[in-house]
């Protein structure tokens, strides 16, 4: 329980959300539950978390009453390409090359501004029933991913995707959507170079990112080793991993956010050690077993050099949905199976990668990913009334392997309601569909021949 | 579209489904789907499915109106402990061997009926909303979970578990209670001798339930070949895997389910093809992922020499829910990455799994497992408007990958609706879970230090 002087003042707070059971952390990190709390909110941030009975009286415009729900940090997603729901099932069974080369690069020649948007809503609907407060995102016509995300409500962080084909200008593009956009949407969103991958953008190109990351100031968010064929192929072709090629190119230096790393080796543990960037990896494990990838994300070997990795899905046409809840326990379930130990990643670990690893992952370690005085309001109510998610034995483990998405009955971002009681406030599901579908034929067009870019790693 | 001359008889149909798009089987047992279509029952069985219009006007006592929605066969859980949902949580993060040692079975030695009871119930409750129409059970006090059966309306394959610890009285209780309860319940419930695993039944018992299976035509519901560890020390200490202790043991004649099977070598593929019974195996692939276990059921090699694979959860107590979809979903990742091939086990391939072979798998082939006249109408309809199942490029792959349990909107056993509109109709989930929580405390005592049987493999 923490309580600051703030949470007695003579104005109402904006709302309160009170009788939960809430997720917090010590000043260990370790996670603890808070029971029969309450959580007074004002300006679209926490002021505090106190005994139930301590609100009790306190004036406020709002209140929940979430008895018998738990209250936790928003999840984040801290990578996924939110548009690609529109391609969701396009493209089943398949190698990663045949994928991309056959299917997601040729249909994405046919993107538009308005594909994009109607994705990225539908996308958000999603996420927000599924208890997703914020979401890293990694596409092409972002104006309209910005667009959705402010009438939506949602926190996230945002890049314009490129490649070198598309010569210095899709570097120049990516940095002026990162500079006309970064803080807005109330200061939800935040923004971020975001060159697609060493395999598709040259050392000269990503030496010119990370000199433009120093100059402005920005995060940079790649995909980079996603698997272990690309690091081999790259070890054949230039002699270094791509970990190492970001290092040369300066990225390391920059605040990096890295997409997926299957195929980070032992010697980029070292690399990555020695960095002065603060570096991170997303982990979206059910596309690496979809693809059938040797291996997963080493998290373990990554959290001994204090790299913090957060959860994420990658786009839907992949993973098939932006379930970061799913995320979350199959990121235990395959990390105990990596490494052949039952006791790692225990629910408290994935809580604490789904909170204040994801939180940083993104760059918003001091904003978001706990509830706790001066953080964002960010906060999601479970309801475990569920016959599944009874009875509770371990809260923990309830939340990571019993809850589902659907168990979510509340979402909430900077103290604004997005869902209450799984109602949907903010996107209009059917009208989003409906439009969207009466565009599909025209988007999933192949007949052309062309793809944006070519997959040969 | 398949139908019958019943389906245009005087009297009325008991129920009409009508406006879904129906999962159905041709006659190579591909998988299709009839798109606006009606589903007619009378006697709790399938009466015809035709298209939409051709049942408008037929008469009918109750019709339900599914248009969005898709039409599954139910699903099978093909090997779990359903009152062990009342140990979900309880041992997180252990070795199987400390699992069962210092949790699982000293707390069972405490277990009562009405714990059992209470436990079938809430399990009951969790599949019935997840879309679960059958379940194959293996513990203990069956009576109780008969009676929860009978009450609930689910389909149910019991058996009585047994130990040679508890001399031969174990394997009497457990045929007593498959005669007493086979066909009961109005045909739903089926019946199962349920010897524990090879390991903890001795040679003499093996053969001796094998030959009660002969005798009274009683399939046989076992675990074996658990893990591969438990296939290394049968080797070293027998000179025979499990699957051969099975075969000279006589039971390899009889109509058997094996739960699990990750411990099944090459050499134990020729044993099981020569089987004169049906042998089936359950797969349940998140505890193995979740105890680390090094290999997953091969289901690639048993498919290729005619074993059913089915699909299951296990207990709640290592699975942490009852979710066959969840199982589904993860057969199908879990498998793909094993065999290092992401063609392998398609959405289509899935859906046979929990179709066709699930049925096989409990013994019921011809009654369930299939929409289609004469099979019983045991129904699960899936409500795809969520913007997490939308769009929809590839119906089979969004009912693997991005439909969720909580998408199940009705559920429908022997034409009786259990479920409708997420309303439970027969179960009272929060009296179940007031009693069952008072009695946690004696049920998870762990004081006495006893334990029912000693895992040492």
């Amino acid at each position: 329980m923490t309580s600051t002087p703030a949470d007695r003042p003579s104005a109402p707070a904006d709302l309160i959300i009170t009788g939960c059971t809430v997720l917090v952390h010590d000043d260990q990190e370790r996670i603890g539950f808070a029971e029969d709390a309450a959580i007074v909110v004002r300006d679209g941030a926490v002021v505090s978390v106190t005994p139930a009975s301590d609100a009790r009286d306190l004036p406020a415009l709002e209140r929940i009453d979430a008895r018998g729900q738990v209250a936790l940090p928003g999840l984040i997603n801290c990578h996924t390409h939110s548009p690609m729901v529109a391609l969701r099932g396009i493209a089943e069974d398949l190698p990663v090359g045949e994928w991309f080369n056959d299917h997601v690069w040729p249909i994405e020649s046919n993107l538009t501004a308005r594909d994009v948007e109607l994705g990225a809503r539908l996308a958000c609907a999603e996420m927000i029933r599924a208890g997703v407060t914020c979401f890293a995102d990694h596409y092409f016509s972002m104006e309209a991913v910005a667009s959705a995300v402010a009438d939506c409500g949602l926190r996230a962080h945002l890049g314009e995707a490129f490649f070198s084909s598309q010569g210095a200008q899709g570097r120049r593009t990516s940095l002026e959507f990162a500079l006309r956009h970064r803080g807005t949407a109330g200061g939800r969103i935040t923004t971020a170079l975001a060159p697609h991958a060493p395999y598709t953008v040259g050392d000269t190109d990503l030496a010119a990112t990370a000199e433009l990351a120093r100059e402005h100031g920005l995060p940079v968010h790649i995909h980079a080793a996603e698997n272990l064929e690309q690091t081999e192929t790259s070890l054949a072709r230039y002699g270094r991993t791509p970990v190492e090629i970001l290092e040369t190119a300066g990225l390391l230096d920059t605040d990096l956010l890295i997409a997926h790393g299957t195929g980070i080796l032992e010697r980029d543990l070292t690399v990555l050690e020695r960095a002065d960037g603060r570096v991170a990896v997303a982990t979206a494990p059910r596309g690496y077993l979809k693809f059938a990838w040797p291996t997963t994300t080493p998290v373990r070997a990554l959290g001994a050099i204090g790299v913090p990795v957060g959860l994420a899905t990658d786009g839907a046409a992949s993973n098939n949905s932006l379930d970061v809840w799913e995320s979350m326990a199959l990121t235990s379930l395959a990390q105990k199976s990596a490494e052949g130990d039952p006791r790692w990643l225990t629910s408290r670990q994935a809580l604490h990668h789904a909170t204040l690893q994801s939180a940083r992952a993104v760059g918003l370690g001091d904003r978001i990913g706990r509830i706790a005085p001066g953080h964002r309001a960010d906060i999601v109510l479970v309801d475990l009334t569920g016959p599944h998610t009874q009875p509770v034995h371990d809260l923990a483990a309830t939340l990571v392997h019993s809850v589902r998405a659907s168990d979510v009955s509340t979402t909430i971002v900077d103290g604004c309601v997005l869902m209450r009681d799984r109602e949907l406030l903010t996107v209009d599901v059917s009208a989003t569909v409906g439009e969207l579908t009466r565009r599909l034929p025209a988007l999933v067009d192949r007949g052309h021949g062309g793809r944006i870019q070519e997959y040969d790693t």
